[in-house]
């Protein structure tokens, strides 16, 4: 029940706790030869996975581990659903950049990098298969992940269904695009889903989306590296917008 | 004067027809305790590092070292002043990268990458201070460094006044900049230089260019990652060349 640094938590009250409470949490430990059905649940319910470890690797963390270490992100995350009223309250004109599984520490920095440079408002990123956020991330990024709004969510399809019920039209970054960046009205509220460099966006979002987009001078999506291709589109969504 | 791989010679008469006749050689590695004076003087006339090593690291190469061993590069390299002109004869308008010390190979690769994808013509970059142009460089280029003419230049200083004395306007992106890209003709010949992420352009260079430009959206242009900032900036001089 006692933590040994800032970052991790231990023992399973605490843990428990931490999960149930909303606290950004990366990931939870637990030996793998004991069951813990309580904090199995908790982690599915608030997204975070869990890794089943050898006991020797929780002793690192304190003598009354039970078991299980609790990992607190280094960031802070924030509500998706309160964070777009907040938005328009502001007279903003949402600019929202998702990350669909990108998985490279470098270019989750990059993305988040020039997506502070250029005015995005917020990152929304799934909690499994997204690259960890830590200090490597941190320090990629120029230290935007502490300053941009992050949202990480359980369900990306959610997610984007709230996005076009409050009025914002969500385009893929692909390969199998059809309309050109030059085609679309940035000026509208606008959400821009990027994929993973070896899969692309995922088949059951690019059914979910306003349109598929992409880069005309750039041949297929996948001929960029992702935060190139991110930089580009969030340029040309900014020439657009301030004319 | 035997050769244990294709990427390494071995011997001071193989090195040294190596370093003479042209060869793209990305380093020459020599004992530490002996005294190669014609090698010495024949890899600074080729603009090639050499790295002093105990004779142990020059044993793992073959046993007839005699105390030097010239690594191979893995890309091609070609001449700036016979490739410039062939531009002009095959009805192109020159469109060139200059990298000032990019060391990282991540941002090195992405950079050749989005070059070949946007339609730059060759990559000019220095002998010293340049990132290792090996198999990871190539795979984090997608084979582009394979694709891409290289011009490894002794001295970029000199590269810059042939390349405008040949018709091209020279242009360094560096945060020290005076004019937005939006307010640049780019459908002339052109040639960007991109700086080293912690210095920018040399000063040295700054001196000569035409002009230093900055992303008008972006803030100062330290603020993106080099590779981003590389991408922005073909894809609007592709934007205005293709209308």
């Amino acid at each position: 029940m006692t933590q040994k640094t800032n970052w991790v938590i231990i023992g399973r009250h605490a843990v428990l706790e931490s999960l149930t409470s909303g606290q950004a949490i990366d990931k939870v430990m637990t030996d793998r030869m004991i069951s813990l059905p309580d904090i199995m649940e908790a982690a599915k319910k608030a997204g975070v996975p869990v890794q089943k470890v050898p006991m020797e690797k929780l002793n690192k963390f304190g003598a009354n581990h039970q078991g299980v270490a609790a990992f607190k992100a280094m960031v802070e995350y924030q509500n998706l659903d309160e964070l777009v009223p907040h938005l328009y309250e502001q007279g903003k004109n949402p600019l929202i950049v998702i990350l669909d599984r990108i998985t490279d520490v470098g270019n989750f920095g990059a993305i988040t990098r020039s997506s502070e440079v250029l005015g995005a408002d917020v990152i929304v990123f799934p909690a499994r298969e997204s690259a960890q956020l830590n200090a490597d991330a941190v320090k990629r990024s120029s230290g935007a992940l502490l300053r941009i709004p992050l949202c990480r969510e359980k369900d990306l399809a959610s997610a984007i269904r709230y996005l076009q019920q409050s009025g914002i039209m969500v385009l893929a970054a692909d390969e199998k695009a059809k309309t050109s960046i030059h085609d679309i009205d940035f000026k509208k509220p606008v959400a821009i889903i990027l994929g993973s460099e070896g899969e692309g966006v995922a088949p059951e979002l690019l059914r979910k989306v306003d349109d598929i987009i992409y880069i005309p001078q750039a041949g297929k999506m996948d001929s960029l590296n992702v935060s190139v291709a991110a930089g580009i589109i969030l340029y040309e969504i900014q020439r657009q917008r301030k004319g």
